[in-house]
């Protein structure tokens, strides 16, 4: 039973009370989420630490799989890989796009574009799998 | 020229002041640094959260490679792949051992095992790279 | 100077003279490559090898990175990761459909989704980086 | 019930009669296995062509979890990820040297290190995931 963008962002925001993530959007197999940009997000260059943009892809990729199975907190990651590709500003917010390649019974797959909102250009691309606890029926 | 395990603490403390990592040892193309957990790490399942990991891993590499270059603040991750492989504990610090596997002029790779302190079991493994900038003679 | 998918699949027939890897598309910062299947791709399960999907996504990458720089044989693959996310058919060629993410003077990244041909599912995904030598003015 | 190296040599033998990988070391939750090295392992530039590489980690992965589970032929690699580091020598076999890092009842990660074999150093680093099929008791 898939899971609204309201139910998955109360969710978030009763399971990881210090979270910076909003959830934007869910559903068709895919999700957009925004992280807050302070101080704390970045690192020298004037830039956002590459430990936020994985935190995003990582939100990404939970909210649309609980999009799709609801909300089935014990989901975990299993693997990530990211590849960062341009410094992003450091006074935007940064957004990940995520879309799933693959939704089975205990893995799901997605990829995630990760941009400074307002720029159409990719700051970095994750690609993460995700296991899903086995459900009652 | 190296930087000893004080310089890179002093450097990080100052250029992040909000991090929870420490650092344990540097030196010998490796590294170790420890994360702190409390509840702002934790995530449903009463687990350290995936972001957490990675950061820590992230950091190991970072101090690893001022460890044999010197402080190079613009040192930057081009590409992290972790694999989470068991749930770490709720309790203990996490600790990063980052071993370099290649340091060349502009590019380093090392790779970093992720333990909750005081288990000798994996908790998560992780490959990065990172990218260093040109440096004058 | 980009180079048609005519001049690309020239070069690859002439310097890999073995490969079983067809060019079909190349341009756009994109490429689509085919790879033939037969008795040495299989393995048990009466499916193709990992190997040979890894191939196809390191060759139409190679493709798509030529089709916009043109053909500079030295340009040379730095990191792939890949997930294999469903059996391919034994009796199909693989195809391989790489975008490109970014495009720099030095390096270039693109994501690969690999099919059985006839089949629109994702058999494996994968992103991969490639070094681009210094090129003279 | 783990599986001896003569056993898994003559399994490989048996059901990848065209693989030039030999079988060197197996058990301790690693192996050992070596690739020939002949013009269709080649690419421009005169070295080793990348998915001979990933193929070496791939197979050294294959034989280190059959060492420990015996022959389960359709255990299958689910995720690999490489970076490649050093130009391979053109007139040597390649090494793959692999050890587990997790060995589950339905999962297994390993890493592995990519010599030209007589040197000591490490042409490439990979990190693969195999699924390991249920079984009876």
């Amino acid at each position: 039973m898939p899971a609204t963008k309201e139910e998955i962002a109360a969710f978030i925001a009763r399971e990881f009370p210090q979270t910076k993530v909003a959830v934007l959007e869910a559903g068709d197999r895919g999700a957009t989420v925004a992280h807050e940009i302070g101080a704390a997000e970045l690192r020298p260059g004037n830039t956002v630490s590459g430990p936020v943009l994985m935190a995003t892809a990582d939100v990404a990729l939970y909210v649309a799989i609980l999009g799709e199975i609801g909300i089935v907190p014990l989901t975990v990651t299993t693997s990530l890989n990211i590849n960062f590709l341009r410094k992003p500003a450091a006074s935007a917010r940064i957004l990940g796009v995520c879309k799933l390649i693959k939704l089975g019974r205990t893995l799901a797959v997605g990829e995630v574009s990760l941009y400074s909102e307002g720029s159409s250009d990719i700051v970095a691309h994750a690609v993460g799998t995700y296991a899903i606890p086995a459900r009652g029926a």
